[in-house]
């Protein structure tokens, strides 16, 4: 029964989304590092390792320590934070642990105080332009690496990016576009290197990209997060169908105004987070409502989204001819526009077959 | 010391906050009964105890719960969500509880479902239009009086409204349109009940008009919250200065890009929530930069804006000749745009003179 915001999980779905990231991986010879900053859930990780799944990859050491008890290989993708090197130590001591670098300052700080070997990527800025090493700072490249050689405590693993400039992209060809650019990008760097590093590494893995590309040619390692749940957002860029999003909202209806066909549920910022679509038609929206069946959820109802989010409120949007088939007392389900960060304000999942799923951090 | 993402509050502002609210409810008579959705803390809650306030307002009947310990007269300043029934009549037996009601088909499942008196008030939109019973609606509003008659459990308090459109006011002449409205729309209905209902109370509370008016002539009850933290979206409507607010997130400095005089902060949407404001001179911004000092923070850094977030990382624009000023492994201080979102997603609170305050929900 619902009676507060629930974040409700299909299970099927998420399944579904997990298997077919884990075959596109094997077909295209690329090991497969999901990212958990999404489900941020021990038992949602559990169905990777059905896949062979070993290795991971986690947006903070805060997130590394959550899942070590059953993960032996984490990559934090975030450029290392030093001021936690006493975390870092602490988990060096019991996993295989990589961090990221992307200054030479960084790398120093590292050799002087690492008590236990860490595997680093060097972050290369493919274009997104957040974080990393712009390719042509070879410079800086290669002082990170001259740095590393005088310590066994700081292993290099390879070239690591993050395309997030595709989550902007309104179409699949965009998305290819910016995936080809940082795959060249890589490649290159691969190529100056090998010679040196036999074994280096080269990993990608923004949804978008790893959703919607068929190649992969000269890259080692996958690591998209979002894909396990996709989203409203990532609909629109065009890397699942509706039908492909495994998590919606539950939210309780507590008033109808039929004068200005708005239904209001107690669902609001601290439950969606406060993401956005802006979409010509709708304007700007924070979620759309979806039909309900039995234990899940259906197609999208038409013209029917979260037109504006306070606190604890959603002000849904509803057409004339469907106002009347809503009520006090029931619920709506939303899909969400950013499925990582609900899920992050969330804290915990209420399964389709009836199970509650907790997370890092749940209370 | 600084390692993570921390909100840091400072005391002596939030104690100045509080103290300067309690002072001008006295000075206009209306009861002062402060919203705690913003802090959602017992402790800090008990600083107002030091002001004679022993009526509080929260937003979901969760947070009624986490408050009960401490309160025994609460508003849940949200339309009554009659999924949680079972919660109601447990919060009812042991406080004074109020709810807001706006149907008739909510009034009548209370009288029906409550097994412990409650008050309730008739949420009144005053011109916001997100929820409540327009003032026009006297019959929603005489259906809802005849239906609580009938019932000892459901005690008419008086008419109740949130002007939350002030949030989107950009200077005080509009808020106090908009406050006289609604003081004239409140005054109106209890002209027309006050013989009916001769201790009938007339509750008005967004932080901006509670900040900036200074009249509230037959109103009997402010619920401001915002203002006890306020932030960078109420500095930009007027109702207070920057040294007013009262916390800031401190985010470790973890990778530096002076080509682009850009620094990345271990801060990201996870901390800060993605709210925005739009500035003519900057463009979206998701909060300022302040200067830092021995235990706190001083003036904002001029052209010192976070421009970006993503999951966990902040994008800070910084000046060409302030980029120099920062290193990795240093931390910045940066002012949130919405106190409440932030508070709600850190979960917990570093104060300047060393402690460690704990909210509702805290891990």
């Amino acid at each position: 029964m619902i009676h507060v915001p629930s974040l409700i999980l299909d299970v099927d779905k998420c399944k579904k989304n997990i298997r077919d990231m884990a075959l596109k991986a094997k077909e295209h010879k690329v090991t497969f590092r999901p990212h958990f900053k999404t489900h941020q859930s021990l038992e949602i990780g559990r169905w990777f390792k059905e896949h062979g799944v070993n290795k991971i990859t986690v947006s903070s050491l805060e997130m590394a320590e959550y899942f070590l008890p059953e993960w032996k290989d984490i990559t934090v993708a975030f450029p290392t934070n030093i001021l936690e090197i006493e975390r870092i130590n602490r988990l060096a001591e019991k996993i295989q642990l990589n961090l990221l670098i992307e200054s030479a300052e960084t790398a120093k700080f590292l050799i002087e105080n690492l008590t236990n070997p860490v595997g680093f990527f060097i972050k290369i800025d493919a274009g997104y332009h957040r974080t990393g090493v712009q390719p042509k700072d070879g410079n800086i490249i290669d002082d990170i690496l001259k740095i590393s050689e005088v310590s066994a405590k700081l292993i290099f693993k390879g070239f690591l990016s993050h395309s997030g400039h595709t989550y902007k992209c309104q179409n699949k060809a965009d998305v290819l576009d910016i995936h080809q650019r940082c795959m060249n990008t890589l490649v290159e760097l691969k190529e100056k290197y090998k010679n040196e590093y036999s074994n280096l590494i080269l990993s990608l893995g923004d949804t978008p990209s790893c959703s919607i590309a068929e190649d992969f040619e000269g890259i080692d390692e996958i690591r998209p997060g979002n894909f396990v749940f996709y989203d409203l957002m990532q609909n629109k860029i065009g890397s699942n169908a509706i039908d492909h999003i495994a998590v919606a909202l539950a939210c309780p209806i507590v008033a109808i105004h039929d004068d200005r066909n708005e239904i209001v549920v107690y669902g609001g910022g601290v439950h969606f987070s406060k993401e956005r679509l802006e979409n010509e038609k709708e304007g700007t929206i924070y979620g759309r409502i979806v039909e309900k069946n039995e234990n899940s959820w259906g197609d999208l109802i038409p013209d029917t989204v979260i037109k504006s989010l306070s606190q604890e409120h959603g002000i849904i949007s509803v057409s004339d001819d469907q106002i009347k088939n809503y009520s006090i007392g029931d619920y709506i389900l939303a899909l969400p526009i950013h499925s990582c960060m609900t899920a992050n304000l969330m804290k915990r999942y209420k399964t389709t077959d009836g199970k509650d799923i907790l997370m890092m951090n749940s209370w």
